[in-house]
Parts: structure tokens; C-alpha cells; sequence
């Protein structure tokens, strides 16, 4: 076996708590290397009496490793382990002092989870894993209350720009709920509502009061309140990386410079703030002199982010909050947000914007998930871009799920398009079909899927600003066959389990192909699906197991 | 170059801030496999004109990898990376989508350390990387006060017993700082000294409360202040997994069971607590019935622990805990407990006692350092067991120095024995100049070594009980000679910042032998140590860089 490709490190991914009880291991072995990985674990301080074995099994494969994994109830919440290496003709025992011919006699040696304690338990809300997302742009949304339009607002449906208005708002949700109750979805991710300048809001001036343009708390109460009656959640934008150029403490900067109250709130490298050769003399999200960091370290600035933070939950009563450009914001003050997050609402979701890998957000203390553009890359570059065969695809996907702990998998936040990206059809050259394929992936797949407002209609459009077009209400322009789509799909993955939580396997992913067939299980149902992402016909036979299979979309047997 | 070696991923000890404007990045390959690697790296919003490279440096290598690092300095202290590796014959491009054949010219596949937020940074207090410790076992360090002896007291010098007193206390560490200041050590740290029933006083009985045979609050405040005057730094023994069984808490749940307001305070798994089959019916020290485990996940339980963590620092100027049995206590209780302590000494050293990797606990968030067993371990091995050849032990204080960031490494606690293990003469089967290698390498090695009290004038002893022998003052029966040894080592250690953070390099380790060579260097001074761990005396010619040597011990060139 390589030795070079063993990996294992306790706690991160490799192993940790999937509940109160139970502990699942994790070990990396060279793609193809071992037939059979055996856990020989106990507790330490009675390893005579307390001890036992259990296979693993391998739960993933990408282009070079195979994972395993399996899960282990230590009677007394404390863990000592080990692996047993099995290959065709080769046994090797592995545990923290490294390789060994045999099994370690020697305790001491193991690898340590030395306690289960329940606090340290990542358990994310359960309904993220049954949720569809809907990603509504205010905005662009629907007008439903013209008397609070922008002075500037131009006539629905017309072609949008970095800085024009449309005059969408909160009352155009409410009025529309019919529309996302018949689709399907059960969440709502509204980018920001907060009082801002723009039209995207993401440069908020006063994060206590909703944007007048789009309602008011009132407003917003109503809304959430039918959502609610409806089974519908609802998610709000935290950008609390950097304020808006408009916000107080930033004026006041800006007025009083280095007498400001306020001086310590932003990161100023020198007064008077201002902007040399496009860099601010502060830091700036990116380097955009409109948008301030926020310096989340200083007192003031955490108790008045966390005030907002609870405010919104307790006052109109929010089901979580996504964080706006949340790795660039400190640890700390994300571990005081979620203690402040799940104190007022234990049920909330964290959803924080990484598009990279996120592994030390998501152990407990942070984040519930990430918004999954790992994903998203995958699923563009196969069925979008061709940018890949079947077997890379499926090896990418796969080794997607070995980097972060199984329940966090389960509640990633997985899009395929939003307001920072072009839109999916748009990405698919307006071709149906691929869209379609992506979609069915999507839905399928692990995580609470999103989809961006108007993309069940055939809304297209390129990069932002094109990509934030008005909403299409006229039911004549509206793609009513694509609707059905992911209509029919929602409720598959609704009716069942197998598609959110069930188990993964491809049963078909070739290189050089773009033919794919995978399998979701759990212990009620077994899905097949076969889609063929190549522009030509592809016919395929391909051995079922023995029992009764249903096509689901026509529901012949 | 063998793909399945390579190893990065953010954060952790793969990427991480050493100061407010410097990032460490590192990199792991397969031993031997590259010559040479690049960073490529820059901000990934003006990639096009903030954009460098840096060569990195092989810092280590073990068994089967080699390691590298490079310091870079981001001018808006954000951080996109990838990394060019090169063979004699390859080169490989690798960033977060994996391997490619050239640099990548798409910066949204690059690794990321999203921005450098000055309060995650960890940085241990300075004065660690220049401490030497002392362990002071109380009970069997000096009497100095007869007049609070227990009543059962048995004469000084006495066999030591898991049950048995001899009356030593804190008016006797008083006494005797004359010799520790002589020896030069810098730092104490002092096993349990709260009211308790057994001679070890980890069963503590009043946190709040010296135990009466040590003395009182004022004795230790006289000893803490006597001690900074000298210029020695005191930590206590933070005993907060499990209390004693005479704590008052569990007194109460004893007696009145489910009604006592302290039922949660502890793991209860069945009123009334009992022990059956050698199994308490709640959760305990190992299954150790008199030392029950805390809820440290309990409001009332946290409060009071952190009060007795403040309480300690303010009212007598400690300057460190060591935290017992540190690994099956919750992250989150270490996290309100890292902010108490360094809230009220920010220069207070928390450090953890775990036995295994400790990764998850060194984030920054949590401890300053763990008892480095795993130094501790590959010590002993080598220098008393002969387990290991040269080879082995330069691979494995390589792996260690990988193991974890730069920083923590420098203020890891080196302890080669302490009141948990026998003495190390006696693990040298009291051969004195095994014992003084051993000692040599602990004293020329980064991290902040610890000496476990009478090994400095040759006490020796098996394992507990007899590793806790009394402290041997008479002046005829210290080995003086031994004592010089150390004390010249100490005192060589202080003189030269090399000795305690310079770069480590094994110049010479081979297999099936034990001799070894290894160089401690920084821009002031170089020294080469060589040492022969074997039975028989080994010739080696060895070429050293051209200059002026001195050979330390004896002063000549």
C-alpha cells in the first residue's frame, strides 16, 4: 500500500461527533489500494473490557484516494482508535506513532476523540436538510407597492445597469407567494434589505431599519408571518464585513477624521480618509472606497452587529441569517455571533459566503454551512462548460463530500447561479436541456439546493448586471414546461428522504464520456439516475439490481 | 512527483499568521521528490499588480515527507496562494482544484487565506519561548512549616506511597529559591495546591481554598511575590474535568440525589450515585469513583470554574494554568476560559496536558501549548530505550516540528518525566550520562523545557508512587556534578536566543545508529551538537562550515 497517501487526523473532518452518542472515523487510502479498513477502538482507561472492531466502508472516491468511513458509539464517550489496513497482500496497522506491521498493543499509541462532550456536537438546524432555497433580489423581484418607488425608477422589465431602479419590494414578495408555494420551495434567501444606496443594498446605511424602497417592518413582519403560514422560511443577508459609505459611524469618520468617535470602528491607515490611485486610505471591501470594513474586533462594533443580529430574529422572526463575505471577517466575532444567533433562535441557520474550501468555519462554533461554490464549479464545469468527463465530475463531487463532516454535507447551501454570477441558463448558452440536467443534479444531490429567482421560468442573463434582470410575471412569457420541471422535481425530493440524506454512488461515470449514472438509498427507496450530458445521443445498458423500479417522472413501472 | 503526498489546506498548520502582517504557508511532498517550490501569491482583488513570488524552504522531513514553508507579508493582509512544485524533471502546478501542468492564470482556484484579522492571531506569550520550568510536586518538595503537617506525617525521606504525607508545602518552596535560582530556572509549575484530601491534591475539595497542609492565600501570595522577584514566573494546576469527591457539590448530590440543586453540575447517569461493577453510575476521572466529572456545559459550573481562574491570577499574580486532563473538557469551555484568563493577565501562559496530537486545541482559541508528550515520547525512545536509531528520532522531531504552526512549537512544555511517569534516571536505568543526553537535547531543542524537581541532583524513582519521592537537601547526597550540568545548560540556553528559536537542522542521523549531530542557528550564533547515544564510543569525522568554534563546555576554540 502507499503509505504516502494514508491520512488521518483526529477531530476536522476525519473524525468527529454526529450526535450525542455516536463518533463517525474517517481514514484516506491510495484510489484502489486497500480491499477492507477495520477500526479497533475503546476506552482508554479500560481497554481490556471495552473494546471492539468495525469495518469501514468506503464512502468516496476522486481521482487519486478512496475515503472511509464508520461510525462508532463509545459507551463512556471516550475514544481511543486505530486502522487496520487490509490490501490483496498486505496488512498494516495504523494509529498516531504511524505504521506498524500488527495491530498496537499499546493504548497509549491510538488515536484519541478523548470525549464526547454534547456542547461541542455540530448539529445544524434539521430543516436545512429537507429545505429548497429561494433566492429572491428584492429589487428585481415584483413592484407591490409602486407609492414607495425610487424617484429614478424605471418601467418593469427594462434592461438593468449597475445603479438604475426597478421599483421591486417586500409587498411584491408577499403578493407573489402563490407562485413559490406551487413551485415548491420551503426557504427564502433574501439578499439585503437594509437601508442602503444601491439597488443590490449590500452597502447598508442603517442595518435597523428595512430599505424604504422596499417596505417596512412592519412590511416585513407581514411577510415573514405569511411565509411562515405558508411552511416557508426565511433567510436574511448579513453583510457585516463592511458598512456602507452612507453609514453614521462612516460619515462621522469622514467629517470629524481622527476626533471621530467612530475612528476605531473602521481600519483607517490614514487620516483624512480617502482614496489614492483607487486604493482607500482604509480597508475597504475588495477596494471599493463605498463599502468600509467594518472592524469586528473593536466592542462597540460587536455589541451593535450582534444587537442587529438578534433584533431581526427576535423582532420579526427570521429562520437565519447568510453571512456576506464571511471569511473575511474574524473567528471571534463569528463565535460570538452564532452563541447570540442560536441563544435567540436555536433553530436559525448560518450560512456563510466562502466560495473556497471552509473547513475551519465549519466545526461547531461558527457556521452550520457554507454557500457551496465547490459545488457549484463542479456541476457548471461538467454540464455547462464540458470542461470535464463523467469520471472527473463524479470524482469531484465525491471528493466534496470527504472534506467536510457528513451533517454539515447534508445542510450545504448549494447553488448554482445567484445575483454574483451569470445565470444558470445563461451559463447552459440558453439550452434547455443542459439547464435541465443541472438542475436534476441539484435537486438530487446532498444539501439544500437554491434556486435564483426566475431561473423555474427560463429567466436568462449574463454576469451581474444582466444577471438581475425584473422578474417575468406575464404567464405567456413565462416557461411554464420548465416550471413543471422543477416543480415535479421538488416534490420528488420532498416525498423522499433517499434525495436529501439517502447514501451516493455512481454507478457510471467513464472518462471521456458525459454519460452519468448514480444512485441515492436509504432504507425506503433506491433512485437511479441517468442523464447523458454529451450533445449526441448516447445509449448505454447497464445492470440494475433485481426488484421493482418505477420511472418516476411518468410513474410507469 | 508522487501527487497522493502532496499536502496543503488552509489554515491549521498549513497556513496561518505568525504576527499581525506575516502568514506562514507551507507545504507537504513526498521525501526527496521536489527540489525546488515557489508560492505564487497575491490579493485577489488587483491580482494583476499585487502579485509576487517566494522560494520556500525545506524546514523538515520525516519517514516519507519533506516539509516546506515561506513567510509572506500581504500589503491589504489578504492572501490568495498556489504553489509551483519542480522535480529534476517536472513541474506541477497545485491550488485548491488540484494539479495542472502550468501556473494558473484563474485566481478563483487558488488557495485562500481570506484576510489577516489581528485578534486570530496566536500569539503565546513571548516570555515562554525564554522560560525553563521546575515542577514542584508540593507535598515532597521541602517542609518548611511543620506546624501544618497532616496528622499522619511520616518522616521526610520517607517511602513514598500512593496514601502517605510527609508534610512538604509552600513555606517550603520558599526556603529553597536560592537553589532554583541558582539551578537558573525561570518558571515553576506547581502540581495541584487547593484544598484536597489525597497527598497529589487532584481531587480538589475547595478551588477557592490553599490546602491547609500547604499553607494559606498568604503564604502563596508571599511565595508568587518572592518568586517575581527572583524573576520566576509561577503556574497553577487547573484541575477543572473532574472535582474530588469531598467537593461540596457532589457531598450534596450524594446526599440528597435527585433533589439537589447540584444534580447537573455533574454526568449523572442514574440517582442515587453509586458504583457498580467498578463503574460509577455518573461520569468520572476514568472510572475513578472520587473524582467525578464536571458539567463544564452547565451556566452555574462555568461561572465558577472561570471565577476560580480569575480569582487566582488577581489576587496572587500567577502567570500561567496548566489545565488538567484538558482533552475531555469542551472546546467551548476552554474558549470562555482563554478569554477570562488572558482578559486578566494577557501575558498568562494556558497550557494544556494532552497526551496525542493536539491540533484543535492550538487555534488560537483555546491553548497557548500542550505538555509536548509527543517530544516527550520520541526522547525517551531514543536516548533511554534504545527503540529507536538516529535516523527514526531526527524523522520524528521533524514530524513534530510539522506538526504544528511555528509559534506554538516555540512555547510547546518539554517535559521528559513528571509525577504521571518514572523519573528519567530511572528510565535510563540510572545511567547518568544517558539521563544527561537526554537532558542536553531538551535543553538545546525550541519550546520552554521542563525539569521535574530532584532530577537536577540525581533523585531517580520508578513509576507513581515512586517517582514522587522527597526532595534530597541534604548538600552530601545531591549529585553536584549533575546539578552543574544543567545549570551550565540553563544558563547556556538563556545566553543564546539559537538555542531556544533557532532554525533546527539534523546534520547527521543515520539508520542503525546512535550518533547524531544537529545544528541550532540564528543570525548571532550556530551551534553544532553531537552526541552518542550508544554503549560504545563512536569515531565520526564530520566537516563543519568554515569559522570559529568554541566548544561551549569548555570554553576553548
Amino acid at each position: 500500500m502507499l503509505l504516502e497517501a494514508v491520512f488521518h487526523r483526529p477531530k476536522m473532518n476525519w473524525s468527529y461527533a454526529v450526535d450525542r452518542e455516536t463518533i463517525h472515523l474517517r481514514i484516506r487510502t491510495k484510489r484502489g489500494d486497500a480491499k477492507q479498513i477495520t477500526v479497533v477502538y475503546g476506552d482508554k482507561y479500560r481497554f481490556d473490557k471495552l473494546r471492539d472492531t468495525a469495518p469501514m466502508e468506503k464512502f468516496a472516491s476522486d481521482q487519486l484516494f478512496d475515503y472511509w468511513q464508520t461510525a462508532v458509539k463509545p459507551p463512556f464517550r471516550r475514544l481511543v482508535y486505530g486502522f487496520l489496513l487490509e490490501s490483496e497482500n498486505e496488512t498494516i496497522w495504523f494509529d498516531e506513532k504511524g505504521f506498524a506491521e500488527d495491530v498496537s498493543k499499546n493504548v497509549n499509541t491510538y488515536f484519541n476523540f478523548p470525549f464526547l462532550n454534547a456542547i461541542d456536537v455540530h448539529e445544524p438546524p434539521a430543516w436545512v436538510k429537507d429545505a429548497v432555497f429561494y433566492q429572491i433580489f428584492p429589487e428585481r423581484f415584483a413592484n407591490g407597492d409602486p407609492s414607495n418607488d425610487p424617484d429614478n425608477v424605471e418601467p418593469w422589465g427594462g434592461q438593468p445597469k449597475y445603479n438604475n431602479f426597478f421599483g421591486g419590494d417586500l409587498q411584491g414578495v408577499i403578493d407573489h407567494l402563490d407562485h413559490l408555494q406551487e413551485l415548491g420551495i420551503n426557504a427564502i434567501y433574501f439578499t439585503p434589505i437594509f437601508e442602503a444606496t444601491t439597488n443590490h443594498k449590500y452597502d447598508t446605511t442603517d442595518y435597523m431599519k428595512i430599505d424604504p424602497h422596499f417596505g417596512d417592518v412592519e412590511t416585513m413582519k407581514r411577510l415573514v408571518s405569511d411565509c411562515h403560514a405558508r411552511g416557508i422560511r426565511v433567510m436574511l443577508d448579513a453583510v457585516f464585513n463592511h458598512s456602507g459609505g452612507r453609514f453614521q459611524p462612516f460619515l462621522d469618520v469622514q467629517e470629524k477624521g481622527e476626533a471621530s468617535a467612530y475612528k476605531d470602528w473602521f481600519h483607517i491607515r490614514e487620516f483624512p480618509v480617502s482614496v489614492v490611485d483607487g486604493v482607500p486610505t482604509y480597508d475597504a471591501f475588495a477596494f471599493e472606497p463605498h463599502m468600509p470594513k467594518l472592524n469586528t474586533e473593536h466592542p462597540e462594533v460587536q455589541a451593535y452587529l450582534l444587537k442587529v443580529a438578534r433584533y431581526w430574529i427576535e423582532e420579526i422572526g427570521i429562520d437565519g441569517w447568510r453571512l456576506d463575505v464571511a471569511n473575511e471577517v474574524d473567528h471571534q466575532f463569528w463565535r460570538e455571533f452564532r452563541k447570540t444567533v442560536k441563544d435567540a433562535n436555536p433553530e436559525a441557520y448560518i450560512l456563510g459566503e466562502i466560495w473556497h474550501d471552509s473547513l475551519m468555519w465549519l466545526q461547531g462554533d461558527q457556521f452550520d454551512a457554507v454557500m457551496n461554490y465547490l459545488f457549484t464549479n463542479a456541476v457548471l464545469d461538467f454540464f455547462t462548460k464540458d470542461a470535464m468527463d463523467s469520471k472527473q465530475f463524479a470524482d469531484d463531487i465525491q471528493a466534496l463530500q470527504a472534506k467536510y463532516p457528513q451533517p454539515i454535507t447534508e445542510v450545504m447551501f448549494n447553488l448554482l447561479d445567484s445575483h454574483d454570477t451569470a445565470r444558470l441558463l445563461h451559463m447552459c448558452s440558453d439550452d434547455k436541456r443542459r439547464m435541465k440536467l443541472a438542475a436534476l443534479f441539484q435537486l438530487t444531490y446532498s444539501g439544500a439546493p437554491c434556486i435564483y429567482y426566475g431561473d423555474e421560468i427560463g429567466l436568462t442573463g449574463a454576469n451581474d448586471p444582466d444577471c438581475r434582470r425584473c422578474m417575468e410575471w406575464d404567464k405567456d412569457k413565462q416557461d411554464s414546461e420548465l416550471f413543471d420541471f422543477y416543480k415535479n422535481l421538488i416534490s420528488l425530493r420532498k416525498e423522499h428522504a433517499a434525495l436529501r440524506t439517502g447514501s451516493l454512488k455512481f454507478l457510471y461515470a467513464p472518462s471521456k464520456e458525459q454519460v452519468l449514472v448514480y444512485e441515492r438509498r436509504d432504507q425506503q427507496a433506491v433512485f437511479v439516475i441517468a442523464m447523458n450530458a454529451a450533445e449526441s445521443n448516447q445509449s448505454i445498458t447497464f445492470p440494475l439490481e433485481q426488484g421493482r423500479y418505477e420511472e418516476v417522472f411518468t410513474g410507469e413501472a
